[in-house]
């Protein structure tokens, strides 16, 4: 699997008075577009919450092209950019449906523990996970 | 204590595409408004959900009469409604600096067990809290 | 049209420190759902905003069952509960995948003109849209 | 003036179910800094708007070093990266009560005109803005 596209409609609540979408919201798009991959490779995060982890945001990248507008039908396109067993980058497009882009991003995460929010490996909490983000990573 | 009253200044986040405050956000302002209303009576809601509380809302009325906008200065009044140990409800009004009634609003809440979210009386947590809150419900 | 029902996924944004829903979401599902009824009746929000119209929320109530949570498909039930060329009154439900009732709502709205918020009748501005609101309004 | 520090409380809408502020919330606290920022150099983006003018971001990075948390007190520290008339650049760097850094970020943004969304130079519309930012500018 190369990429993920999952659509979207723009939400009235996530426009602001500039008549567009809020800057902000670009983020949660991103994450609901790794959220559908990830669960595209078989797994999800509830469960991988449930098993102890967590995989915060460590970094985080946006370029805004031309604005999203209430109405438009978007498809968020996330690939995999990394992922080394302990840390995990995703890059998305959004795009609407004239096919323009209207942002680019990147997002990098590290898995860590739910109580201490210290770094662990994935593959020592499930190692199918690994097994899957491994893959997915060497066919980039 | 009565009435408590918070200021704020509307976020450019806050607003929406028709160019006032997203009728959502006034919940939020609510939480501001009894977070404050509990800080004066001389405790928190960080203290509470250490004890192992949560307060979700169980009933919410909202009655929008005017928006409001960005760059306004808003002022949250808060008051008790009423307090009988295992239930709170507090009344809001949402003013502008030009003392303009935006919004009035209720929430009701129920004190629950943070793991199992089943009822329990705020005095078997902590009387203190118990006693503060039964007085400014006897002094209303 | 009886009733629309629109399923959505909980949004990690979605989620606050409880481990369920903010509260003040399903102010925001609401309005996905109300979206979705207009457009069952052959209309959009976003066309009326293009003809000058506003729609308001000046009235809701929220009564909190259960909350959602992170993970969950839920269906949004919306139904029309009056409509009387000036104002629209929606009730909603909203239901986890095992239909669980988690909340119920309404919302009340008035026709407002854009640049003025001032009271307008639908059918002033669109009679198509007021034939349709009165027929879905007859039908109840 | 070198810096705008600004202070905030977090919001318990602002956490998500991992315990902490959720990460896209920090770009609305980087809008409260350059806010705040403006302010202080005597003129507001509200002003801005009605005189036609808007300042969409048009790239955005942010690193997250440790999570902030509901309870503390934050403060947003904002300065002025560049301006060059058209284009300006902000940086951030979000500290707790205990003067630890939580976030560090940069937002650029152009000046637009409100209905083509296309770029416009600050001094054609509002000379004594330009004369601001180009003196914080060279202060730099």
């Amino acid at each position: 699997m190369a990429i993920n596209r999952t659509e979207i409609e723009v939400r009235y609540q996530e426009t602001d008075q500039m008549g567009v979408v809020y800057h902000a919201n670009y983020l949660v798009w991103f994450e609901i577009g790794r959220t559908k991959y990830i669960e595209q490779l078989g797994f999800t995060y509830k469960e991988m919450e449930k098993a102890g982890l967590l995989l915060p945001v460590i970094d985080a990248h946006i370029s805004y092209k031309k604005p999203a507008r209430y109405g438009e039908h978007i498809c968020i396109e996330t690939t995999l950019n990394s992922y080394d067993g302990i840390r995990i980058t995703y890059d998305y497009t959004i795009k609407n449906e004239k096919d323009e882009h209207l942002v680019q991003g990147t997002t990098k995460h590290a898995f860590v523990h739910r109580d201490s929010f210290r770094p662990t490996q994935l593959r020592k909490v499930n190692n199918y996970w690994h097994t899957m983000l491994t893959k997915a990573n060497e066919e980039l």
